[in-house]
């Protein structure tokens, strides 16, 4: 029987597990660091079988998943770049695709390590929020290396299927962190930003859907969106920027009462995203992702 | 049998005409301007009467309900100030509230206006988009004039409870009108400038929920929403002013690579959100509101 690695039983490498066990002819084994984690992986029955050591499983391991915080990807990859069993796939989950895949380079000839990030989530963390289904209809994006094997490929795509991922997207790691910093970093930027606000606590009773769904995210992990923006600084400042100036061009109209050019700007934008809706297919039932 | 006069069927019109049938002793008549939205309305029996005449429904309205866009709400109440009956209730369903009382003040002698926001809308708008169901556990904001008398006051609440609102709130039209800046105002102006990005439509594949959510209302109407922000613009440009500051911070400390100062402001952000959260008791089921 072959054997995939789940390393870290949070939110996302937990549901992974889950969502993993019964995949072809693989043994779903999940490497945890702590007592708590590992009684509530093994009363969920996460994997098929859980570890305190990864290091002693990576030799047999065909997949290893990397489920850590960025740091912990990376960290891991260098510290177990030796370890791992030729021939072998190894793909993660990191929000933020150029500077995994610049630590994979270290890695020894023969090991297969493909980037990955599922676009599913939570504003809740840890193995008590995992569930097998979170990856529903979301989309998975796939950065293969220069190395990367066809037979690899199409298992990974496999596995994709197994989990119920919506669609898969190969794409490279600049691309792919140029898109994330729009479509997701700056979501939180904005979400975070609105919740700094002084109003934020008196504003019960007024806020809408459109406040809540704007804010959902704010209730994010400080830690690891520290690192997802750290290490996507220039693509994400640069876009960040664009929204700046994109407000103030909002709020210099509103303060010059300049309705000609507010209707203009405003029929341009709505324009935009009621195309966007007609071409996307299957927004609507697609999970809530980060 | 007492008479209510909804003035526009609209999206919130038409949902409200819908929704107000069967109260108490009551007759709902619906004043439409178009022979297509007459039809429609007719053939989805929005209302228990419909006309084209609302000059001439108004001596014998007991309650009168303006449903047009903000700058037709105050047309209306200057036209036809000498024709209300003595002693009605009028509201109205304006996202701003300021200008509307200010031209209330116009008003006669025992004409009650008391200004109401009811805090639902969709994406989408018109008659065709109108349901009876639209107003359930949403906020109903209620700003009464000075010469607000009890007997209306429970009159419009116990219309709101018929609606299924989720809540009343009562409070001045200066401070709906600096909550709704925030709440609800502010968070199209964010869509909007998110969706005027060029890469909108090359980000297929890489949105999730956090982009779906934060976009959704930027399918405005761009006549009615140059109305709003026009009408509300002291209050909004303040608020969007504070958000383009804290936007920047954000930017400086990610390009600085400031680890220290992200970290501390995305902690205190988070932890405002959690608690919020925590405090909002129905916020989950409230439907989307504008």
């Amino acid at each position: 029987m072959k054997k995939i690695l789940v390393v870290g039983l949070g939110l996302i490498g937990g549901s992974l597990a889950m969502a993993l066990q019964g995949f072809e002819d693989f043994e779903v084994v999940g490497a945890v660091r702590s007592q708590a984690t590992f009684d509530k992986a093994a009363a969920r029955q996460a994997a098929d079988r859980l570890t305190f050591d990864p290091a002693g499983e990576l030799p047999e391991a065909d997949v290893v998943v990397l489920c850590q915080d960025p740091a912990g990807i990376i960290a891991f990859l260098d510290e177990h770049r030796d370890r791992f069993k030729p021939g072998c796939l190894i793909w993660d989950v990191c929000g933020v695709k150029t500077a995994v895949m610049e630590a994979a380079k270290r890695l020894p000839q023969g090991v297969d390590f493909i980037g990955c990030h599922p676009m599913a989530g939570k504003e809740v963390s840890g193995i008590d929020n995992a569930e097998s289904t979170l990856f529903r209809n979301t989309h998975f994006i796939v950065t293969p290396g220069p190395g990367a094997t066809q037979e690899h490929l199409d298992l990974l795509r496999r596995m994709a299927d197994w989990c119920r991922f919506g669609d898969v997207t190969v794409t490279t790691p600049e691309r792919h962190d140029q898109m994330i910093a729009y479509t997701s970093q700056l979501m939180h930027v904005i979400a975070v930003s609105v919740c700094d606000n002084d109003e934020l606590f008196s504003c019960m009773g007024f806020e809408g859907g459109s406040f809540r769904d704007c804010t959902r995210v704010a209730a994010l992990d400080p830690a690891m969106w520290t690192q997802l923006f750290t290490l996507n600084a220039p693509a994400l400042s640069g876009i960040v920027a664009q929204l700046e100036q994109r407000i103030r061009q909002y709020r210099l109209a509103i303060e010059a009462g300049d309705q000609e050019a507010l209707r203009a700007m405003l029929a341009h934008a709505s324009g935009r995203k009621k195309q966007i809706n007609l071409e996307r297919v299957r927004g609507d039932d697609v999970r809530p992702a980060f």
